[in-house]
């Protein structure tokens, strides 16, 4: 880990969101950008853009700002996308589904590679190129894949217990959807991804 | 606003992680619990939690705690979600269908009214009690409802241009699963669900 262990995780969190707006730059066929223009995009401020980025390097020059496809590249490799993370779904449900037929995911790093359900009826049925698996062949099918990340799109009341066996297969990235804090290991990460917590957010500051 | 206005967003942005686990709570029939039992729970520490929630007064007993139905119901009528709120979806592909169908609004304030998209092939699908509109009918639907809160389902060449139209008809509070940042004027609020950034900030920590 050596310099990185002692970068902010706040930072670490934007960095995806600058990769986002520089990928969006590269369709737009920008050569280059600023501190100043990715801020305005981003309703982040460009010394808070400068900062963050000076963790890791020198990136731009000053007067010339950043080649757009130079920093895209260093930041792909800084948070290792520069390569493709096979990812397991668990729950294939409408949310499943919808995760399972996403096309956003491979042009920034990841790929659903198998898929699992407790569902009797649901094992069997192809989605793309994959086969719903059936929750008995968890451990082995991701052991084989040599999976990290995992996606848990089951109802609340499962999401602890699939979380404990995917982190006994190997699993040390979970994506959550279900509505429900996880218990896991050190070293294991969790993300939250929960709908109803942002809109809530939201509605504190609504004139009803 | 008042008092309201000083309290910072990044408290408000956790009260809906406080409510969903008292939600929990009460469905395991828990009558009181304390900050450190809800800390140890969410990951965060005892003392935030108290800090957080004396922004908005007392709720707890010191040795008692905090009885959970009373705290829920308090933090309900702060985030203002102690009623119903009518949201639209824009773009009904396999993501808007399964917003569509997602349960887990109704008991947290939300209740999906109206659907629209820009494909003529989707316009006219029933699922469940609602029917895809056209966007033509967006603007008119939108003032007829009231609504104010939108989620965007749309692919994130169109996202820009669908909030512009949103906002346009009333919409204050958007909810984004484009995979771009949407620039908005003051007084509207966004909040961003990309999951393939959440997935980007653990592989920062990820030996390959």
């Amino acid at each position: 880990m050596g310099i990185r262990a002692s970068i902010p995780d706040i930072v670490i969190g934007r960095l995806p969101i600058y990769l986002r707006a520089l990928g969006r730059m590269i369709q737009e066929e920008k050569e280059y950008t600023s501190s100043h223009e990715l801020g305005e995009r981003l309703g982040i401020s460009s010394a808070q853009i400068r900062k963050d980025l000076s963790h890791f390097g020198e990136f731009g020059k000053q007067g010339t700002g950043y080649n757009v496809q130079y920093l895209y590249e260093q930041i792909r490799h800084i948070l290792k996308v520069d390569r493709e993370w096979l990812m397991a779904v668990v729950g294939v449900g409408d949310l499943g589904h919808a995760i399972a037929h996403y096309r956003g995911f491979q042009a920034r790093g990841f790929r659903v590679a198998v898929l699992f359900d407790a569902d009797p009826k649901l094992v069997g049925e192809r989605i793309g190129d994959l086969t719903i698996l059936p929750m008995e062949q968890l451990a082995a099918e991701i052991q084989r894949l040599g999976i990290r990340i995992a996606m848990i799109a089951v109802p609340a009341a499962e999401a602890q217990a699939v979380a404990d066996r995917l982190i006994e297969a190997g699993v040390t990235a979970l994506l959550n959807y279900a509505p429900i804090t996880l218990a896991v290991p050190p070293g294991v990460r969790v993300q939250y991804i929960d709908p109803a917590a942002h809109l809530q957010h939201m509605t504190y500051y609504l004139t009803p």
